[in-house]
């Protein structure tokens, strides 16, 4: 398949690296094929490449030990928090050290006075919330998987409460990291806003591993809302649907969560969980605030629906009635992949203007009928970000090129209709080619920084950019 | 005073430059000494160190032809949107050629539908806010100033909105910008979110024009509420209404504005504006809503206050009693002035976390004293983000010395407090050596990013970094 990245290799630095790292980190410091093949798992369709070793850190300094040694020998560092990213993020095409983080999983300390958190970099979302559960406070941030927060800022992660909540670029306040030369430096404050000097934070935000690897990081809370109603409603077409989200967010409703489910995807949940919605673009909303303000959102959301032809219209603030609606939401993945019983899906995801969504979602379903693929859409629709899922069988190598054709198809149409070839899952090895057409002018200023902060290309070799 | 940077200055460089652009601009091209020295202003105590000329560009490929014949004779450019930044950032303290931007002020494009506009970096807020009047549509941030939208994103700016809408962070989409090397790069794009590739719009916002020089900025825009409501409240002490304002936060009442006005502030205002509100600390608010949301989160508020000892509770949805409000809190620094007529305003800002805010507060107020000067407060209480306006005589040394020593403890205090040095001011001249305590381990990076990115300095030197 497409994207294969292959680099050089450094055998005597990562077999040096790794002989110094068994001596200082004993069964910390592991070898066997299989705990090797985890950790290059990419839940997708890329090749597996797995690392050479891997060390499960246990605290910040134990990582910068670790990277100063690699740095030392040239050896590859990668870091791993679940392995839940989707563009073979953790994949180590030019073998290396995975740098397992799982175990630096403590909640450090929360400011319930700030709404602030500070925690290691293997604290998964839900375990954060767990953790949360008796303060009245969460963390907002759901890209699906039970990721880890390192992971989750590494790849810029969001989700379906992004249009309320925005993306982890919103919500981390300070950052802990190993630099390529075993540095630990921090950047950002607990201030909930500041200007002085350059904004690192958010430049290692999004830097999939290869600027540094995080080791804390102080994230930005909120008060788990008074009330919350959820509604769902059907629309003839995609476009009815897209105008009636767009009158919605013009009229400031601060919706938490509005997503888009194409006919496929509705007719996947019905069969999936036991379902009849009608089979038409269905939106599923969540809306937050005092009682009365989660009524009054869904009542202003029911009119612009019907406003541009949705019907089926219903709400509701039962707690019960609620988790059952975004349950078949939670569980579209599974259901999609029953469409086609057997078949892999592979994931992409792109974000357009919301103005520009209807275009983009439509002529993507005719490129894959025209392909002869089955590739439901799913889609945070606020934002104008969609998820694809073709799926295909990965033993069918016609069906694999055109499964390609179809992601470049995607990103060549989302980059058209002035947008992003990555709204959520970054670029990892698989959107590499993708991002030179998307920022064509920026490219060498990134690669610039990159030279700058790790000269002997270290840190996740062959992930964002071409080599 | 202190803080007063030299540097050395290239005058081969710097003449030859000026004779080619002199050229290439004709009358574009100003050298008169009025003219460098407004260049040169900084609305604060930092002395004027004008450029040795200024040019009036006119389009991005004026900026990047200026900048690639300074480039090639190592000539400073400093670029000059309206001059109201408070750091000194306009300063020439090695000469060179100001790009004052201001002709560029075309809002080149509105996407109603995607809330956001394409603008030229020399529109300023208010110009802007004046063009979308008929579309419903606003740009919510407001650092006081009519600054240029090119010098608030420059800067970071914020101001009294950000407690809702956040900072210009927040709300730059996507940005053009000449590079030190005349090149021109395009960042980000429209769609609302994005995991592709190192975040350099992120990097250049709050950059101080010493990474690139911005030519146009892609900005979020909201739909104007359909309703605002405006409250204002007495306590007997700062802690007091700080708590309030945690209360509030936690609930999350998404509150638009909340300033604190310490008892000076209250006494200036009353004094200038011929009010008689208690000489107390005093908040003021502002909610963004619906008819329904917004008389909700008055109520909320004032239980809240008055649950904290607030008193005089007042709130109201009439437009006209509103300005009234926010009238006194705009006219604030010209009020404050009056407390010591003759006198120059030192103006500093820093931001604390929320729940250190009464503390940073009152310890500033209690060195003022013991210092003899007089330094009203102000903030954005929302944020943890406050101001302190030095009164001064600049021509008495002593009393500068003293001011000077003021402002060294207020950033160490908040450092001390888990604060930054500066919420929306940034680092320009006067606060360098401040920076160096607040991110003494991230400061290694933001040179290497600099030297990456500028190599020979000729982009705004002085500012931000230590040489």
């Amino acid at each position: 398949m497409a994207q294969i990245v292959t680099l050089p290799r450094n055998e005597t630095g990562i077999e040096t690296a790794i002989g110094i790292l068994k001596q200082r980190f004993g069964e910390q410091l592991q070898t066997g094929q299989a705990i090797r093949e985890q950790h290059a798992h990419t839940t997708t369709w890329l090749p597996n490449q797995p690392p050479d070793a891997v060390v499960f850190a246990r605290s910040t300094q134990d990582v910068a030990d670790i990277v100063r040694v690699a740095s030392e020998h040239k050896a590859p560092v990668i870091a791993f928090g679940t392995g839940t990213s989707l563009e073979g993020h953790v994949n180590a095409p030019a073998g290396g050290i995975s740098i397992d983080v799982s175990q630096m999983d403590k909640v450090l300390k929360v400011h319930p006075e700030d709404l602030d958190a500070i925690v290691q970099p293997g604290v998964t979302r839900k375990a954060l919330n767990e953790y949360l559960r008796d303060t009245g406070l969460f963390f907002p941030i759901d890209p699906g998987a039970n990721a880890s927060l390192g992971g989750m800022a590494a790849t810029r992660a969001s989700g379906t409460n992004a249009v309320r909540y925005g993306t982890m670029k919103d919500n981390i306040l300070a950052l802990e990291a190993v630099l390529p030369n075993g540095e630990i430096i921090r950047t950002g404050g607990r201030a909930k806003k500041s200007s002085a000097g350059y904004d690192l934070t958010r430049l290692l935000v999004g830097s999939e591993g290869t600027l540094g690897i995080i080791t804390e990081l102080t994230l930005k809370l909120y008060g788990i809302p008074e009330a919350m109603s959820s509604a769902r409603c059907t629309f003839p077409d995609v476009a009815s649907a897209c105008n009636a989200v767009i009158m919605t967010i013009q009229m400031g409703v601060p919706v938490a969560r509005i997503e888009l489910l194409d006919t496929d995807s509705v007719r996947a949940i019905n069969a999936y969980a036991n379902l009849n919605m009608p089979e038409n673009p269905l939106l599923l909303l969540e809306f937050h605030g005092s009682e009365a303000s989660v009524t009054e959102q869904a009542a202003t959301f029911g009119e612009l629906a019907a406003d541009n032809g949705g019907t089926e219209f219903e709400w509701t603030t039962d707690a019960e009635a609620r988790t059952k609606l975004w349950q078949a939401r939670h569980d579209a993945y599974f259901a999609l992949l029953r469409l086609r019983p057997g078949a892999d899906g592979v994931a992409s995801d792109v974000c357009v203007p919301i103005s520009n969504l209807a275009e983009a979602v439509t002529r993507a379903q005719d490129k894959a009928t025209e392909l002869g693929l089955l590739a439901p859409i799913l889609g945070h629709v606020g934002d104008g970000n969609f998820h694809a899922s073709v799926l295909i069988d990965k033993n069918d190598s016609d069906e694999c090129a055109r499964c390609d054709q179809y992601l470049t198809f995607l990103s060549d149409l989302a980059i058209s209709l002035d947008g992003t070839i990555s709204g959520e899952h970054g670029i990892g090895q698989g959107k590499r080619q993708s991002l030179t057409k998307e920022q064509p002018s920026a490219l060498s200023t990134m690669q610039a920084i990159k030279r700058a902060i790790d000269p002997d290309n270290i840190m996740n070799p062959g992930k964002i950019l071409l080599d």
